[in-house]
């Protein structure tokens, strides 16, 4: 290898998109363009579809791009384990082959988010002391974009797994935002200590151990302090995270209906509404980031990014962007040396049996 | 009494509003000329203060209003129960006692969430059966109006306080939203049985054991359903529904002030927005509607109603409005009947001892 830049390869699921295997196929070609030079990308999907696709765009004909023949695909509809097991040939279990035998650094899917979340967690494994890997979202803040984490991965969690998540979302928010000590906020109802329930109490006491070594923890935050970029990385249990992204993602649908009902309500509304259109369109952007297309699942011995199913090609280019990034930087060492570390000061709380023998 | 309808006393809390009594007292006035004829207020608060507001607005001044002088005042940073037994003689805790002592029908405050349901529980006590009460709130929805509970006034709910909330939930739609039989949906990350946690999944059993009789149960919903006016209330515990209530009146905020600043960017935008400003008027109406300026604390013995601490006089006299109309309409009444009627199907899961022994 000539550069000093190590080549990467991303593997690419690319059926399983809302808007067809088109789409993510021109989001793979914006982003090849600003990709650093020797980026692979191996497309997984039925061959005849994706090489007609390809053929449209000239940058996807210069070596860079291959197409890795997949007959099956799993569906929007198919539960986690079933559609992994059962599905070898899809193009996401392939993709996440290809991954796992180290052909590709990263894998990209829009598809069913149970289904790679299972199948990743199965053929992955995750990252040694990490029991369970946590989905992790960017969500426009007043002055800057933050992460929350877990948005639904994860929803019977332990006190631990919160814990580790804020070690993971740290680590993911120093890449994916640029951040050096990234503050960290749990996620509950009221800011003073032991308002919230056992599992917030326990969670919040194992984060203060590893505060100011490890993370930067900011301490408990409110559902209202989130937008306000109170902390830069919010973590909560899956249950409650995805209830919240879900909620906010449908209410800011629900204002841009609203809006755009009552721009067109008469002649008078209308034409304001064509004067100031780059208002709404600049609106549009800063809620929902083209940038920020994916959302890495974290904790997994390898890169894992899931896209909206809805994503458009700027989406999808965005989270080709995120998911080189992490691989360029190399999060996955950094946590898990964090992880490792966290482990042994978090060690009395794992097994607290275990640790009243070493003390007697 | 020569009317058919029964005379209402209302007890107001005037006092610990975020825009001082001024604006509760105007919101009593604009109520007033839209209550039953023979309503009557009580202002509970400093007597040389409000006779002074009082004195600004004519119709406040024809015999139906009185004022109760309250010398102390509950802040909004004192802890629940240190500020209503600490402050015997504050706004909140003699308008609790007026209503206690069935001077009064009902009560409205904007002040101390926390001392409010603190005091309310301890004063007033809850209905035979139900041992927490819930923070009830009214949401925008598509294509109308839902409500959500509970919105934080027991983050340590046991399933039976769920399922008892979906009976209170139904109750208070059923005046508030002139709703028949309101569909009540539980808020969950999938709705697959099963997907959810333990909780969600008996709170599910017991939901489905009292549908049909006492309440129209439509099953489990997720987080994008909710603004979709999937169902007309949402039943949640109160450490899930607070986070997502303050999470989304936040969010709702930030899209504003987006909107705001993308409109005032430049002169052609202004000029749009000039055009179209009845648009952003109707949104901001559409998306914190007036109307429903209060939340009832329900499960109580009286009638509570919160009014937001921001609320300003609209909300106010929204506020008393859902006050009056739940007194008219009897709704303890019909609530503390369902409950019984429930807590009688329920009782196996409540007494899960007791039953196996009745059983025997």
């Amino acid at each position: 290898m000539n550069s000093s830049e190590a080549k990467v390869t991303l593997a690419v699921d690319a059926m399983g998109s809302d808007r067809g295997a088109a789409e993510v196929v021109a989001g793979v070609s914006i982003a090849l363009d600003v990709s650093p030079r020797g980026t692979k990308f191996l497309l997984f999907g039925k061959d005849e579809i994706l090489q007609n696709h390809i053929s449209k765009f000239e940058n996807l004909q210069n070596g860079q791009v291959e197409v890795r023949h997949a007959p099956e695909v799993v569906e929007m509809d198919e539960k986690p384990i079933a559609g992994i097991k059962g599905k070898k040939n899809s193009s996401m279990a392939l993709a996440l082959k290809s991954v796992k035998d180290q052909e590709a650094q990263a894998l990209l899917s829009c598809g069913n988010t149970g289904c790679l979340m299972a199948g990743s967690t199965i053929r992955l494994r995750t990252l040694e002391g990490v029991e369970r890997p946590a989905l992790c979202t960017i969500w426009p803040g007043r002055e800057r974009y933050f992460t929350l984490l877990d948005a639904g991965a994860n929803p019977h969690a332990k006190p631990y797994h919160i814990a580790q998540n804020a070690i993971l979302g740290s680590n993911y928010a120093r890449v994916a935002l640029g951040l050096v000590r990234p503050k960290i906020g749990l996620l509950t109802i009221g800011t003073e200590e032991g308002k919230g329930n056992e599992m917030i109490n326990e969670t919040h006491s194992m984060l203060k151990e590893i505060d100011g070594s490890i993370i930067n923890y900011s301490g408990l935050i409110e559902g209202f302090q989130i937008f306000e970029n109170a902390v830069d990385v919010v973590v909560c249990d899956g249950f409650v995270g995805n209830i919240v992204l879900k909620a906010c993602e449908s209410l800011s649908k629900l204002i841009s209906s609203f809006l755009d009902e009552e721009l067109r309500r008469n002649a008078l509304r209308k034409t304001g509404a064509l004067l100031s259109k780059g208002a709404f369109k600049s609106l549009k952007q800063r809620i929902n980031p083209e940038q920020f297309g994916g959302a890495p699942l974290l904790g997994l011995t390898q890169n894992v990014i899931k896209a909206h199913g809805s994503s458009n090609r700027n989406h999808i280019s965005g989270a080709v962007k995120i998911a080189l990034d992490l691989v360029q930087h190399d999060m996955l060492a950094q946590m898990a040396i964090d992880i490792s570390e966290a482990n042994e000061i978090f060690r009395p709380e794992l097994f607290p049996e275990a640790s009243a023998k070493s003390t007697e």
